[in-house]
């Protein structure tokens, strides 16, 4: 029996593919390491999964990671991809001051794909989503030419009316959680500190603000000296001769929690701007950051 | 400027494509022909849906469809396309007792797909998922290489306990609900002929079957003769040399539902067999098919 070179594991003994599994196999391996936690009434292996959400609204969310655009498998190792996957869509139902309970996963990819990717992708998922005590509750797994993966998450309100892009008002301080336990910290926002309106940045700071200006018919001005410049990127950015705080009010991808809370709330968070009223926009009232641009699908 | 002869449309006009329109542009065609049913308290447009389940419990599932896999855009209209992928996650909802009541859809496409197409398939996500009283509530637009659709079923379970598949129980009569009308068939058997175990039909009779018998710790004995054979496959199957009950009891892809009910149910669906103690599988009581095969992925 030939083998092909590719197969065979530095350690020894043969790498193992998906399609070597079957999909009962793969699906096999990859349940037995996503145990149910609280909220879950039945996981996987049924048609579908049965989750606690005693308010009685379920607040759910869906996106896409597709290889070559939201990752590389050359890039990122599995077990990152799942946790940034899960990151996204537990913050996506944080935003709307919802507590995450559950994730669903689907996994398009390559039967040559070594079975041990996604096992530490599961590994990454599990984790990312125990940090605020939801978990993997089902999904399903098909062949493709590349990988994909479809996230959806799913959220109980806790009695808590959704915290939507249309609740600020003129008076507002605008607040930012910052990447360190943003969950958290942005169900904290919803939940202690009121927030009126809340939105996770996904396509930028002033892209996302700017929908949240729109859809509550405000103005938010911001001021570009209080804007949080994490560690490391005031000089990555200035050693490649841009202004760091584009990064931070244009880049997209951040996954921290921008919050309008009411005036006067006592809060632990970088406050960054307040809500006037006015034309429905964002604006700095000093200089603005050079060059900054949003992130937008399809376009580049 | 040079247009290419493909983006000239017959009738006259361009060939308006996704990244003529640009992400935000596409999701916002999109939603606009999914207007919000019953039970959606926020639809499209924010971080997340917010949806009503007042059971306090959600059943969800998600299946993926592959181009090249599950659909080819060639044989298939987007129209047809987005109702099967609706009615596919619709039924594993109600193969689990609830009701379904909202759809998200993860849309990964190439950026030269004309929008139109993109228009017909959530006008046949739309109308499969009215059929039962659902509604699409969200999803996520990404680019790719090919199309892949990613489609998260919602239900809640009105009080009812869910019907998994380990609830099948000797004395048991095994009945199918056929094509027409599916969703709302199985969601009868699940609440007014307390079907003890259900499932929809994906893999294959005989293999989803198998599933039931191996989770309730059952025999599942069928009669061939009792079989439900659809107008037109005895004809193609015979045409072809191929027992037609291969087909019915082999085929997968046929979403409808089978259902193990107690004995004395008043039914008007198809009894094609009973549930017996023994070593758990599945047998038939006459002469078995001949050329049975069931479906996995990854292995052809």
């Amino acid at each position: 029996v030939l083998v092909r070179p590719d197969r065979i594991r530095p350690e020894g003994g043969l790498v193992i593919s998906v399609s070597d599994d079957g999909e009962f196999g793969v699906i096999a391996r990859i349940i037995s390491r996503l145990p149910s936690g609280p909220g879950v009434l039945l996981g996987p292996g049924d048609d579908a999964a049965v989750v606690s959400v005693p308010d009685g609204r379920v607040v759910a969310s869906t996106d896409l990671l597709v290889e070559g655009r939201h990752f590389r498998r050359d890039w990122s190792s599995a077990y990152d991809i799942g946790r940034k996957a899960a990151a996204q869509n537990l913050a996506d139902i944080v935003a709307m001051g919802a507590r995450p309970v559950a994730l669903l996963v689907g996994l398009a990819c390559p039967g040559d794909l070594p079975v041990a990717w996604v096992e530490d992708l599961a590994d990454g998922l599990r984790e990312e989503s125990a940090l605020i005590g939801a978990s993997v509750v089902g999904g399903d797994v098909s062949a493709a030419d590349s990988v994909t993966l479809a996230v959806t998450a799913l959220g109980d309100l806790e009695g808590r009316e959704p915290v939507t892009r249309s609740g600020a008002r003129p008076g507002d301080q605008v607040v930012v959680a910052g990447r360190l336990g943003t969950a958290a910290a942005g169900l904290a926002l919803a939940s202690e500190h009121g927030a009126r309106a809340m939105i996770d940045v996904s396509d930028g700071l002033i892209a996302d603000l700017g929908n949240i200006a729109e859809a509550s018919g405000v103005r938010i001005e911001l001021t570009a000296a209080e804007l949080p410049v994490p560690t490391g990127v005031a000089e990555a950015a200035t050693s490649l001769g841009v202004d760091p705080l584009s990064w931070v009010a244009g880049g997209g991808d951040d996954h921290a929690f921008v919050a309008m809370l009411p005036p006067g709330t006592p809060h632990g968070f970088a406050v960054i701007g307040r809500v006037v009223a006015g034309v429905p926009g964002v604006v700095f009232t000093d200089a603005a950051p050079l060059g900054l641009a949003g992130h937008e699908h399809f376009r580049s």
